[in-house]
């Protein structure tokens, strides 16, 4: 194949990069600016293109693909506001650790700032939210600029996937004509092979087919090849941090983490070992799977840890936290008003603990060091500690089961009980993840429990799923509250267009729940028109729209019919369920109430 | 009135000073950490909360309701993404010069990059695109304080409101409680007083109320008062540009430019006193109102100002160009091509010129730079050189009226011609505004067209027009493609919640339209896929979700009937056009071929 002018050379060399560094998808949006990228993406035999309409829908979507796999999904985009429609679902990749890598076209330097249409300053337009900014030169069809084309690429992938995962910018500036049309002598015909060529070295990297390899695909060796190593304590510390686990009370806090962040099975050995109990965050990838046949992994901690119950537990001596931080708050209260000494493990060496109460900061890889600890910690029994954890998790569940009735938390927990295997399940913020945490049992069933708690937005979450089903052939279940589900409407053409089947647990109170729970509810107006904002929109017809079936349940046992039928058919169905926001309040609280008398009362009599 | 803590009197301050600078309304997004903001704006009698669930879509109706007023709509939202959502709008308002003033809550310093929940860095989140950013202290119940909050929001509108009007971001730090609860001692009783008052000096400036005034709005005067001067010329270069402007053949060419950046009555003094025609683009503000009646007003100038036809032309000797750079590329070609001497006024002293062939940047308010020239220029008889401008003109419109099949161009003429009076008219891009500049001839009617061509995105169209709408008594219509429609779906919300009426004209060509105009179309695969993308999507369930009327049509006449109609009717219909772009692209294609051989023919006879 031949590049017959120099955009489609570069473009091609770009893509080309990309997919000799593993990449197999990417989310492009319409646009002519970035049809140089938009041409090459399209036109690689390797890498499937999600076409969306909605730029901000597209950046979920790909963060999505990336939280579920650990693998970057490129974005294109036109030139101006499109770009900034990437902002939110970038801050989310920043905090949280997803690898993303936005692609946003840009006319030539000369054009911007000049009145230019559809020019704004993409320079930097993501602050310091992205790992790495680069304004690509103008495209060339210079041997030396190509490899710096393809060195740049493999940086990107390196900067997004590393040991500290997240979105990396290259701005891309193009000049007509942005089409492959002919233009004579723009490329040297001498050049575009050795453009195209992997390292000599390796005979077989040549590709066949000239500039930019296209087709060739994953199985040419990249350009420069990446290998990435993660921090790693040196032998002795990692006997001195093994030594600090060396007592009798311990806890392992597993806070939120994507399946390629944190390996259950290294923090289960580990668990073992220490003979301590996990707290595992829904999102923990702790919470579901077969080790909580045999590891002591709890679930329950956002009910019974409240001041009337630990107060007269004894104080845990050391606690490991891998992950972000925890969900619950109870949780993150009870982390702070112990004494113990508090690791947090983070390999990219930042601080996710905001009580400020943690005594230490270990820098390495929560698997790594996890197994290494588990082959060397030795410690007292730690028995009659994991069983005052198990009767209280035991208390919390038999009262959970116990309630029957109707509320957003039944609903969740049903949701995951009822769930195929394997299914990939996301959950919206703000009380989807909530109930998520509280009413769902650690169970061994095939889940793998993902949402957007980097920056917690109610914003983007169908994209998002839709992006992390797109990536598996798991059952997808989406659980999302009406605020989140009207935010994000526009992802819904994905379930066609990105040919991705979901089951949406619709969970409509008709506006903010949440703010049931905060002090501003006693303050009416403004609560009504400003916080809770019902809105009162009837969804079905948002189902008309994007052709998904929808059933509509009032009941738990409507809803697990309604379910399970949803799962078991072809195509998308929303399941919605109508809640009162203030009923499933009392009852969490009562819930809880009920779980901490009884545990206070124990420990009393 | 008294206030509870410390984060209510910051809170009622800052938006009675808003207040006292004439603020009359808010877009609100609901959230916590917002909400001392919130809660201030919901109790402040005399500015009206508009409520939006997408801050995307809020961000788009205050910049619509700015468009359309001059003056700021302020927004307020939680911490994280939400903050993200805006940053579309707020690169539009940048290039497009419009007030925006983003209030974004935030947590307190300590608990940024902490891992804490809904934590994003928010520091300078829109980079250069604001005219000014400030990171709040955190409230304090200070005099001195709350005298430099004041005059932060003083200085705030003067910044968004200036010579170069655009955004403005306060990032607003608050910590518990956020809610109006009692804080014993958190506010000292006699410092209230003091922060709500006016200046001493006078009397009536003091309100009764106690903190913040609330209650007391504009008839208070504000802390700081703002007076806004506007750049003007000395005498003597006023007098130096009347002389260029002393000749036969001049033109003026009005870009787009909002109601308060340019006065067409000056404009218009400045064209009868030096006898140049007005190149007037449809969103600047001259193509329509009673002014055309009497002065050379044109608007057909996208069709023949072709090389083939102006080659014949003599060249114009001056070019007056005031607002941003015209949405017509034939006419910015011809501008690029000719010898003249080519003025660009900008007050803000921007080069809004991208051929960049201008020889003169006069750093000067249009309005009153045209009315002091209009006083002093005088030149020699221009009537032949209009009279070559008029037969042009007319030749295109005797083309455009004698064309009455259904093309896209011909619908927005209809909804022009249709238009009950006055009308605020918002056009979307791509197509739309295109059509608007070609197929829409200057006329008496009392026609505001809006639309957002500062970075020409198809994102956030609807809430720009519904915040425009949100503006004033005229009539709205809104004429959008298919794509745009889409996009901000979510912004058809506030028809009911902002209680804004329009009539919706959805020109749906099931995808990207503009791309038939483009090279890209000879290339397929990919142009149907990744630029065309038809989406298929039968809109109807849209206007059930939002509780609007439904007209279909697919004649002109039947488009005529059911606008008419639905502008006489209650509420707000959407009257969808079914077209297809590749026949659209013919039709104007013919029509401008015909015009020009018809010009060209001229000449050469």
């Amino acid at each position: 194949m031949t590049a017959p002018n120099r955009n489609t050379l570069w473009a091609r060399a770009l893509v080309d990069e990309l997919a000799r560094n593993g990449v197999t998808a990417a989310c492009v949006s319409p646009g002519s600016r970035s049809t140089p990228l938009t041409v090459a993406f399209a036109e690689h035999e390797e890498i499937r293109v999600f076409s969306h309409l909605d730029e901000r829908a597209a950046a979920y979507f790909a963060l999505g693909r990336a939280r579920r796999t650990g693998e970057v999904t490129p974005l294109v985009c036109t030139s101006g506001t499109a770009a900034a429609n990437y902002h939110p679902a970038i801050l989310e990749a920043d905090q949280s650790r997803v690898p993303l890598l936005a692609l946003t076209a840009d006319r030539p330097p000369e054009l911007r700032d000049s009145g230019a249409n559809q020019t704004a300053d993409q320079e930097k337009l993501y602050g310091d939210a992205v790992r790495w900014y680069k304004d690509l030169p103008e495209p060339e069809a210079e041997a030396r600029k190509l490899r710096s084309l393809r060195t740049t690429v493999t940086r990107a992938l390196a900067e997004a996937e590393g040991t500290d995962p997240g979105p990396v910018h290259l701005n891309c500036p193009f000049r007509k004509p942005l089409e492959p049309v002919e233009v004579p002598e723009d490329v040297p015909e001498d050049l575009e092979t050795l453009a195209a060529e992997g390292r000599e070295s390796d005979g077989s990297a040549a590709p066949a087919g000239g500039a930019g390899g296209v087709g060739q695909g994953s199985s040419v060796p990249a350009f420069v090849e990446r290998r990435q190593g993660t921090p790693e304590l040196p032998d002795h510390e990692i006997r001195a941090v093994a030594e600090d686990l060396g007592v009798e009370r311990g806890l392992i806090v597993a806070g939120p983490a994507d399946p390629h962040e944190v390996d259950p099975e290294a923090v289960v050995a580990l668990a073992h070992a220490t003979g301590f109990p996990i707290l595992a965050d829904p999102l923990s990838g702790l919470r579901f799977g077969g080790h909580t046949r045999v590891a002591p992994v709890l679930g329950g901690y956002d009910a019974y840890l409240d001041e009337a119950v630990t107060s007269d537990w004894p104080d845990p001596e050391a606690v490991l936290r891998v992950g972000a931080s925890p969900t619950s708050k109870p949780l993150r209260k009870y982390l702070a008003r112990i004494g113990a000494q508090q690791m947090v493990v983070d390999p990219a060496g930042k601080w996710r603990e905001a009580e400020f109460t943690a005594s230490d900061l270990v820098v390495a890889d929560p698997s790594r060091l996890s197994e290494a600890l588990s082959r060397v910690v030795t410690g007292p029994d730690s028995a009659d500690w994991r069983a005052l954890w198990a009767d209280a998790e035991q208390t919390h569940w038999d009262a959970v089961d116990a309630h029957e009735d109707l509320f957003e938390g039944g609903i969740v927990a049903d949701a995951v009980a009822e769930a195929p295997e394997p299914t990939t399940l996301f959950v919206s913020n703000s009380m989807p993840v909530r109930d998520l945490d509280r009413f769902t049992q650690p169970s061994p069933d095939a889940v793998t429990a993902l949402g957007n708690r980097g920056v917690s937005g109610i914003d983007g979450i169908t994209s998002t799923a839709l992006g992390a089903g797109s990536a598996t052939t798991d059952h997808l279940t989406l659980v999302i509250g009406d605020l989140a589900y009207y935010h994000d409407m526009n992802g819904l053409l994905a379930v066609a267009r990105c040919e991705v089947d979901a089951t949406i647990v619709l969970i409509n109170n008709d506006g903010g729940g949440i703010f049931h729970m905060l002090p501003i509810e006693s303050f009416n107006p403004p609560f009504t028109g400003q916080f809770k904002t019902p809105h009162g929109i009837d969804f079905e017809p948002s189902t008309d729209l994007y052709g998904l079936d929808y059933e509509q349940v009032e009941s738990r046992n409507g809803f697990v019919d309604a379910y399970s039928a949803a799962v078991a058919s072809e195509g998308t169905t929303v399941v919605e369920v109508v809640t009162d926001a203030a009923d499933s309040h009392e009852i969490r609280d009562r819930l809880r109430e009920q779980v901490v008398d009884e545990l206070a009362g124990e420990s009393t009599d």
